[in-house]
Parts: C-alpha cells; structure tokens; sequence
C-alpha cells in the first residue's frame, strides 16, 4: 500500500528516536522546565533570529492554536482567516470553545490579502459586532500554496495600520519555508509576525509544536495558558528533546526540502500525463484532479484523501509527500495513474 | 542525586520504548482510528470486565478531567470533589475554564464520603446555586490514601440517591489498586463508576490516559469532545501501542505494585526512624513531616517536594516512588534522613 | 425629527405602562415566579396552542438566543443560519462566546433553505469538524422577508431528516406573522419549531422576550441557565406584566399589523417615486436604494440606518416602522423624498 | 401579609415611574447613546467624585458581575471573596461560566481581610494553580456587616502589594455607605477600588446596576463585553433615566437611610425581646435565631426567607427592609414575633 494519505503517517526520525531511547532513563524536571526545553528554545531563538522572543512546546496544532489564540483576543475579539484556514474548518470549533468569532475572507489560493483584511474591518465598525483583532495564515497553506515575502510584508503593514495581531501557523512550515518560489527567510517570520508556530508533527518528530512569541505584550504567563487549556505535557522535556533533533544540522528544513523535492517529482510526472492540479502548490501537498472511476480504482493500492468535489465526473484527491516519502513510491503511483 | 520528585521523571518502560522504536517507520492511520487503538481498547475492556464501555486515549491528565467534564456537565452544573482534588487545586482552574465550577468538601484524608456528598447536595436546592452533578474521586488519592471497595459503594449508591455522576481519576490507578488494604478490583470500577481513566504518564508510559466511559449517556460524540479541546494526537497509535505493552502480561498493575514495594520500604524504613508520616498512604507517595533544616540539607542530593507547612519547625515532604525506583535508592534515602 | 431608525425607540404601549403603574407597589415575589408570569405563560400557551410548552422571559434577543443555545447544544456543536442572520452578524460573538460555532449559508433574501441546509451537514462528515445540530431562522428575516408555511415546513422536514434542531428568533414576530403574504399562524410555530421566542422590545413592550421551549428534551433545568448567564430579572414580574398586557385582546398583533400598515403605505410611496427597493419586504423593515447626496440631506430631518453599499453613487438606507409610527411620518417622510 | 423578603419585592419610587411615564414616547437613541445615559453618567461622576471614570449601565447584578469579571481576568485568573460572596454562592456559577474559578477564604462576619488574601496568594504560587488577581466585596455584605474606611483602605493597600484588582459589588451600596457605624464616603470608592458597582434594583429602581470603571486599564471596549455577555439593553435609556431619578437630590442615600432606619427600629425591638442575632448588621437585613416552631407559625403573616441553620431547635430567619418598608410594618412585625 503507497501512503499518501498526510505527513504524520510515520513515527519520528530516526535521530530523534534515537535521543529518546538513550536519554530514557535518566530523571528530568516535568512540565516542559528541563534543559532540553532550554537547549531547544535557545537554537529556535538562533535560527529564526528571535533572540527575545519567548518560547513554549506544546503536544499539537489544534492546541497550540486554541491556547495562543485564547491567550491573546479579549471575549469580544475575533480571529480573521481564509475560509481554507484550518482554524475555521479543521479544529471541530476549537476556537469558538474558546470563546472567538472566526471570521473568513474568500480566498481561492488559501491566502489572506491586505484588502480581504482591510473589508472585514471597515465592516466591522461598532460594539454590535465582534471586534477582529487577529489574522491568521498558515505557511504552507491549507491548500498547498505559500507567502512570499512581499506578501506577508504587505499583510504585515496592513496589521500595523488596522491595529491587528498577526499569527503564523507553521504546522508545515518546513515544507513552506523551503518550497521552490518562496523568498521568506525563517529570520523573516518574528521580524513580521506577533507570533508563529513551527510544527514538528509533520515533519519528523513523534508530536510538538514549537510557539514562539514575539511580541512582548503576548509573553506575561503564557504557562498558565497551556496549563489552564490541559497542553502542559508531564514528560515536557520529551518535547524539548524532538526540537534539540529536529535543529541539529538544520534537520528540520532538509526534511522539509525532501518532502518538496518528491512533491515536485510527482508534480511533474501528473503535468507529463497532462493531469490537471487544483492549486498551483510548490510545496508537500499535491491536488490532483481525477477522474471518479480512477479514484475508485486507485483506493486499492493507494492511500489518500479525497479533498473536494470538481465537476460531474472529478473529484479533487490529495496526495501528500513527507520526510519518510521515497521516490520509488512517487515512481509506483505515477505508474497507477 | 536521588529522584523521589515524582513518579513521572523518566521515559517510558523500555518494552514500550522497543514497540514504539520497531514500528516507527510504519505508516499508520492518524488520530486514534489504528490497530494499535482498537486491540490496545479490547485489552483494557477484557482487564476491566467492562465489554460494553467506550475507551478514548488522550495525552494528559488535566485534559483528560477536563474532556470528559465538559462533556459530562450542562453549562449550570457543577463538580463535587475533595478540596484536595487535582481538579480543584492543581489544573491552573482547567474546569472552570471550561464553564464548570468546582464545589469543594473538607477531607483530612483526602476522599470524599457520602455524607459530604449530601450536604453538598442538600444546600443547593434550587436555581439560584449551581446544580451539583458530578463527584470526582481520584485513586490513589492527592493524600496517597485508598478508596475501598465498600468506600467505593457507599459513594455509587450516594451518586444513585442523589442523581450524580461518578467519576474516578486514576492517574496514579495503578498503585491506588495494588496498594496493601485497597481490596476494588479493576473489575469494580466500570461497575462503580460512571466514568473512569487509566492513567498511563505516572505508570510506565511516556504520555497517556485511557478514559472508559461505562455509562451509555456518555457516550455519544466524545470524539468530537476531545477534537473541540485540542486533545486529539495526530500520531494516536503512539497511545495505543503504549496501552498494548502496558496491559501485556499485567505490565500495568505489575509496575504499581512495585512502585508501592518501595514506597512500603521507605514507610517502613521512616517508621523505624520515629519519622512522623502526615499521612497513612499505601500507595507509592509518602508524606513525611521533617524538621526544616533537615529539609534544607537533603536538597543537595535529594529531589522531591516540599508539600505542606506543619508547625513551626516542620514542613512536610512528599516521596514519590515509581515502576523505576530501585530499591537500593530507598536504601541511600533512608540513610540520608 | 422624524424617526425611522428602529422599532425600539419608545418607551412601553401605554396599556402596559398604566399595568405597571398600578401595581407598582403591591408585593411580589422576585425571579419570575410571580402570577403576572404564570398567567402571561398561560396565555401565551394558548395564544399559540401549545399547552405543553414551558414559557420563560427574558430582557433582550441576544440574551435570549445565546442562552438558548448555550442551553439546547453540546460543546461541539454548531448553529446554521443565513449569513445575514442576527447571531452572526449582531451580537458580538455572544453565540461564539458560549463556544458555539456558527455556520453560515449563502442566502440573498436572508432565509434558510432545506437545501442550503443540507450541503452544510454534508460538509461537515466527521468530528475534525463542528457538528451541525441547530439551524437559526429569524420571522421576520433581517432584511424584512417572511417565511411562508411551505417554507417553514420544508425547513422542519430537513431538520427531522438531519437530526438538527429548528429554532425561530421572533424579536420581530408581531410584524412578521402579521405581514401580506405570510400564511404562518400562531399555531403552526410550536407545531414546527423546537423552540421560538416571541419578542417585546420591538413591538410594545419597555423590554422582555418570551421564549418557548416546545421540544421536551430542551425544558429540563432551564431557569438554572438564565441564572447562570445572568439573564434571570429580579422584578420578573415587570416581564409577566408586560406580556399580560401583550396577550391581552391580541393587542401584540395589532401593533404589529399597524407597523406594518405604515411600511406599506411607505413602499406603496417609494414605489410610486420609482425608487428601487434592495429587498421585497412585506414587514416593517423597508429597505430603500438612494443617491448619496439624498441621504446626506436626509439626515437632517429623518433618523435612520444606512444599511448596506449598493453602487458607487447609491446606498441602501433602511427604514424601520413601529406600533408607535404615525400616518402622517410616513407622508412626511414621503415628502422628503 | 407582611413583606420582609427582599429589597426587590416593590416595583420604582414613584419619582422614577413618573419620568418614565412623562418620557415614553419622546423617541431615543437604542442601547445607552442617549442622553440620559450620558446625564445620568455625569451625576454619578459628580457625587462619587471620579470625574475620570467610564460609567457603563446594566440591568442586574449578576450581569454586572459576570461582565466585569469576565472583561478584567485573563483565563487563568482567578476572583477572591469571601465564602458568602454571592459571586461564589448566588449567581448559578455565572462567574465559572465565564472561565473564571472563585477563590474563598472564611468569612465569619462576611469581609475579606488583607490577612486572608495574603494567604490565597501565597498557597497559588505558580502556573499549576490559578493566578489569584482580583479580589471581590460587597457593601453591604451578604449578612449585612459593612467595611470601615479602614478596612477598605488596608484591603487596598494589600492589592497593591499583590498585584491584585479590587472590586466593590454595590447592590446594596445605598444602605452599605449610610448605615450606622460606616465612615466610607462616596468618594472613597473610586479612590480605593479599581471598579465598583451602584446597586440601583434593590434601592428605588424597576432595574439597573451603574458600573463604574476607575482604572484606566479596565476602560477600553467595554461596551463590546457587555454586548457580548448579552447585556445590552435596547431601550439603554430607561437605566439612565432611572438613575438620573436616583441621583436627583441625593434620593439614592436618602432611601438608603430609610431602610437602615426600618432596620434599626426591628432590630431594637428584636434585642428589647431578647431574641439572638446571628450578626451584628447595620444595615437593611436583619438575621434573627427563632425556634423553628415560630417560624413556622410566622409563615402565615409574614414573607421572609430562612437563611440558615443554627442548632437543633432554632434556624436564622432573614428580614429585610427597603426604601418601601413602612414602620408599622416592623411593629406590626415585631408584634408578632
């Protein structure tokens, strides 16, 4: 069976495995207050040039999500994203438990814009509405596609202007970081951002995402904040342990670099065969549109996911490269469709 | 330095570290729908004689009584517990956050008796007070004290009277029933409680609970719950696979009986030293009352916690024992004392 | 200055004012327990023929939804309405607030289609996503529409298809039932929704709701809910008393067919000025195109609401009917035209 | 019958029933816009002496709480009062509701004392626990004892020493400052609280509570809360009205006094026939220990509440006066009894 069904199919690298069998047995302080949580906080620091910014390991996207968000709006305050983004789709309303309004901007590349900001703001004028405070992108997006520089640039100074947060999702930001036609640099995310996240569930570690504040004003207590919302993981250093394997050698971004470089080969086989993509996505996740009796066929040997509907008679299917994808599988599915 | 801090300071049981290390490279499917999930769920039914309930895997605790809680309750109802309980001290106000207020009884011990209960009940008769709902116990108890199996009845028959839920915490399950005078049987609890969890991260486990849900108006939707609070793994087997060698061959209870051997040796140890013991607990925490300069030394080569103030000389102190304590730790503890 | 900006700006129909002049100071029992309340909930029962339902007031519509959903969904569970509809667009995040999602669908004449409905239900498969259970209806709409029968009976056929619960925000019911075209009666509301309430504010009352809980899974335990959101009046009775004089020789539909006497007389008007209306409403809600310049003039002798953007040169204004409009503000404001 | 039940049981002073019924159909602007609102504000402004205070009107006290609260805290932040704090025993979990826990501490006499609060923070030392941050009374207290300017003054300057809010829950403000024995002035208040509220339903009003925000930092948007906790009264107006009655020629006060003095006059006759109070009140609630046959026979003329119990044959009755008690009502009371 080809698995193409997501990146977090797999268990961790096999370094970080490694880190884990051999630190087993030696006793650390819990909750995230041991030295690897310190080492692996002082090399994201390093790498994404944030040297003030405060750091914090959590278990996965949805909580990271959730507990940031609740920690920075007030009740009355809203997050604005995509109507793809995974905060408004995927989190079964983990966001409205918390309280907040999601509000989405169509976006038919999965990417937020200065002016869909800009809209829902000036519709937004007085105390009968919520009050957006927050806008929410993820690198790469939920369909695939990336921020350029200019664009999160752009975004930026339109944050600055409306008085709004901007928050980074990075559950694939390894993949997005690195992907062909992406100019953003990891120095550019804290210089641009109030907050973002580097994910490492799908991208070699066992779990854990790494938040990382960088606005000042969103670092008093945050580890109440993951405490108060049950993310305070025991075993804390666990976390600590995965992002110390996952820095080392700049292992995260080639990682990244492979899941883009099968995604591309199996990008280009789908152009060769003159298969249609849904979105133009330089990055790990490939959406191809397939005839229904192919997609019927191609379930035996291949798993995926069905994303969307296209026409009478095409499905959007999508397949999705990782650190553990092999390009004799990209090979093997290239030859069933 | 000896490690007394608490039985949550190494990794995982190194049969459950090998099982994790022999399919890592496997892909699986995401979020608990696995093998691993459905057989490790079969064995924990068969152990708890409990064929019909519902089992779900979550990562901590706090999220864990939180996930469950906010499922149980409608938004106006309320907890009872112990003012020791986890829930009502040590959850950085967890089930408060989600909507919940927690109605405390005085327990010198730790547990939570019937006529506690009543009173609790019987002083919030109508709509202008939170209506009681649930009572929250926790085996082995904050205290180390044990509920026993008649303990356990007179509650489930109070909770029957009354029209409450019953809900036992068992982080620390595994101790709790191997301890020397507790005489519940695994097979007690789905027929007691209404719901209850198999603690996993303080027996042997890297990370994990399982929550069994006996009583079928629980039931429905809990997988929306978990999702809703950020509780869902991506990599789910992981908790699975964890449970499968916990409960292979008895692993489980095998781990808490040994926690609790050495806790009994340490207890013994200090009663032959006249060392007052602030607690009579069975289970695999001791709480010993020193003088504070005493105290004071042992930090040099000794972790553990400073639990309570006693007079004005003595503090108490809380030894943790684990599946990982060796016996000769208790030895070199005991000599330092 | 003439007033068209809302149907809630004036104080109380005097028959109700003189009630509560009368019995301003006899002695009464608090939190709506009272006779007025008991007397005004019977008859409401039989106003709208349903002797089974339970009857509770409350001061205002979004205390009203909110507490009502907070009250009738489990933590994961989301409401459906038109995305003009009040709980999304008007209420701060106050549904949101009580950790509800809400999901919108696309719905130009601002009413809910059982089609609408159920491509929502189908998109949302499984528990990464919020589970749909109530759809939101408003009679009437925001933008002045009525349900017809048929419609609300095809809408309570996709509900008992769905599993989903139908609710009917009546802040406007007066005018709504009342409205030419609109063949829904009293009755047909319990017969077809869950639950509904029956508006005060804005026909007639100082403030008050009615909500009626027809659905016998929603009853249990309710005024607990109003407490707990802090909606419970202490002097409930001022709510009974009102309705009493509501109910009182059907007078709350003869305000509502006054209102909607004057919208007519006011469209008949514009119609006849050629002036193009942005929605076909037959409630007390007329939504008027106009040029720029001519609203800007306007303002000076007429309150109102700009509404909504319509082309570069034109907005659409609204103006708001009420039991208190007067012929001759209609023709006044005719003149102004 | 003889009505000593509550300080609500009456509808307006009749000063205030007559500005509404003069005023009711002048057309206003919706939602406290209005210039009553902004009047009445000032007069509050004026007589409490804080001219840089933000006054927000709400309709309950319950509402005025949960609002406040839930704009102040950061999730994880938790409320300090006493264990007869009616936040903590009267609100249905309203504040819970709102994410927040209720810390008590004992209470005999039902005031906090700096001593008290020192302790919770001290035993909340850290991200595992609630972050203790405001601290909440009442004037009256709930057994209807009062703070001293001193005891004010020491509680504030222990929240400054703790980083602690303190907030003052007025609803029985009027009878609280005038009773005998309080030297605490209007003035006072905002001088030593960060928020405080004029209790207006239990002292002349239909309804209303006037919220005074002292503290800058408490100040910004809170109209989008009170929205949001569903508290937005429609026809604002009416609250500002009413209190612009309350505030006319101190009638406030005035009517305060009147209760106090109905109180004095029970509370002699209560003392003259030797009947026990189970506290020394001041001011409008009188707690009386009465056998339980009494009692019993006293149901048939009187309406009051039984508070509590007090030994086998004896419980506290409540009584209590208003600005409507008459003083044959307390003899023909005290004839009685």
């Amino acid at each position: 069976m080809l698995n193409f069904r997501n990146d977090y199919s797999e268990g961790a690298h096999p370094s970080i495995l490694a880190a884990m069998q051999e630190n087993n047995l030696i006793p650390e302080i819990g909750y995230g207050k041991d030295d690897h949580c310190k080492h692996a906080a002082d090399m994201i620091r390093e790498r994404f040039s944030c040297p003030g910014a405060d750091v914090h390991f959590l278990v996965g996207g949805t909580q990271t999500n959730m507990t940031f968000i609740a920690s920075a709006l007030r009740p009355f305050e809203a997050v604005i994203c995509a109507g793809t983004g995974h905060v408004n789709t995927h989190e079964t309303g983990a966001i409205e438990g918390t309280g907040h309004k999601v509000l989405t901007v169509p976006a038919e590349d999965g990417k937020v814009t200065p002016e869909a900001v800009r809209l829902v703001v000036r519709d937004h004028p007085d105390e009968h509405m919520v009050r957006p405070r927050l806008v929410y992108v993820s690198q790469s997006t939920e369909v695939g596609t990336v921020y350029t520089r200019a664009e999160l640039t752009a975004l930026r100074a339109a944050c600055d202007d409306l008085g709004l947060l901007l928050y980074l999702d990075g559950a694939r930001l390894a993949s997005g970081l690195t992907a062909p036609g992406c100019d953003l640099l990891p120095a550019d995310l804290p210089r641009l951002c109030d907050a973002f996240y580097i994910g490492g569930t799908k991208n070699g570690a066992l779990f854990g995402e790494a938040l990382v504040l960088v606005n000042d004003a969103l670092k008093p207590h945050f580890r109440y904040m993951i405490k108060n919302r049950g993310g305070m993981l025991a075993k804390g250093w666990l976390l600590g342990m995965q992002f110390e394997g996952l820095l080392l050698g700049d292992l995260y971004f080639t990682l990244g670099r492979h899941a883009n470089a099968m995604a591309q080969r199996l990008t280009q086989g789908l152009r060769a065969k003159e298969i249609e993509l849904a979105y133009d996505s330089p990055s790990n996740q490939v959406f191809a549109v397939l005839n229904k009796d192919k997609i019927f066929d191609l379930t035996v040997d291949v798993a995926f996911e069905e994303f969307a509907r296209w026409d009478e008679t095409h499905d959007v299917v999508r397949f999705v490269t990782s650190w553990a994808t092999k390009p004799e599988d990209i090979d093997a599915l290239l030859k069933l469709l």
